[in-house]
């Protein structure tokens, strides 16, 4: 009997990344980390620091994927509302983490630096905390979503504490082979190959290097001997398109 | 009188982003050339090459903002369904661009390959071709919804060719300076700074380069006089928190 697939969103909070500012990386890292646990992610959504924008995503999303990471938007200062939205979404108050505060008051700050570093204690009641392996303050899980930080350092480093503690499903191995050949001069075998194989994901994704074109052709999904099942097949059309296949790779 | 916000949403639709094989790069370049165009990207998605997702997501978003762009899934393989899904979305038929099959004709093929790269010239009944200066095959607009390829280099020649043909408002300028003190040092001024220029956006950014913390305050609008006050006041808020702005930019 099958296992069944269990499903992520990513939700990248920050204008930074919209603008152009800043090059997301978190996404990338997310999924191939949640990838070799079984999940996989099956959207994400980049949106900015606005309130009523996050509230619905984060409602709308929670309920579609088994699991919601968000990243960024839980530091000390005026644009970090993401525990603020988390909270309204699920329509509880934010509460005084005292392991977070804890965590902040072992540096010693003025007043007024103290008061601005205690908005990261904040988390929605209910919630429990995700540990952070940097030392710094706490991410925070609610129900099915996961609160991580922006920093990529950070965010990996909380994401990574999440190893064991979450449900997964069979984890997906890929195959894959290049070719020095357009993508058209196998469209058709590798369309009837996916025919064959509705369980195995079969992409075609072109490259330029230096100045040959080529394609890589990526398999995917859960069943072992059909990955190389289909692996053969590509190679054969590989080779009656009169290219050798090369670089094949498992993972 | 102030020109209205002119918005877009970005759709980057491929498994091979999702399953962390390949890092997104183009949400990036797109957000920065639309900004020097007046047109802000308020949401991006990442989602997968499933026809039902692709057209549920550009029914959804192309009512929502005043442009949609989509990058992927305009190669000659099976798992190309991007046209098919704007069509599906809009409500028409594929139609062939003799356009696109006399750029396609160009380089002979056996009829097998050829029927493949056929693919790339269908586009929904009623669209308009979108340049590609590489010279390969056009992409193409349906109403407010652009249609480019997922290569970037591709990507970046169908982009560069819609330059002032869109509607933009004002250009978004910014300013941005570096402390080397921690968010939380600043924040409270930070926080009653934003409250008075409410039309720009105030982001705190923090980083880490090799062992100093520091973080970089960027500020967003179209307001050059408002930007250049603001500033001045974030500058004083680093010196009364004993530090030294540094790196000052505009752009």
């Amino acid at each position: 009997m099958s296992e069944p697939t269990v499903t992520a969103c990513v939700l990248i909070i920050g204008n930074e990344i919209l603008s152009g500012r800043t090059q997301d990386i978190n996404l990338n890292h997310i999924a191939v980390t949640l990838g070799e646990w079984g999940i996989r992610v099956r959207e994400a959504r980049v949106i900015p620091d606005v309130e009523d924008i996050v509230v619905a995503a984060v409602n709308e999303t929670r309920s579609a994927y088994d699991y919601v990471f968000t990243t960024g938007g839980i530091g000390p200062t005026h644009d970090d509302i993401t525990a603020d939205c988390i909270a309204r979404a699920f329509g509880v108050e934010l509460v005084t983490s005292p392991e977070i505060a804890a965590i902040i008051e072992q540096r010693p700050a003025p007043p007024d630096v103290m008061k601005s570093r205690m908005r990261m204690a904040r988390i929605p009641d209910g919630a429990t905390l995700v540990e952070n392996l940097t030392g710094g303050p706490q991410g925070f899980r609610m129900d099915n979503v996961f609160v991580l930080a922006g920093i990529p350092r950070v965010m990996q480093a909380m994401l990574a504490s999440l190893e064991g503690k979450l449900r997964g499903g069979k984890v997906i191995q890929s195959r894959s082979v290049t070719a020095y050949l357009g993508e058209s001069q196998i469209a058709g075998d590798l369309g009837r190959i996916q025919d064959r194989y509705p369980d195995i994901d079969l992409g075609s994704y072109p490259f330029l290097r230096g100045d040959r074109y080529g394609t890589s052709l990526v398999m995917r999904g859960t069943d072992e001997t059909e990955l190389e099942a289909m692996l053969e097949e590509v190679k054969s059309a590989i080779v009656a398109a009169g290219e050798t296949p090369q670089d094949v790779q498992q993972g």
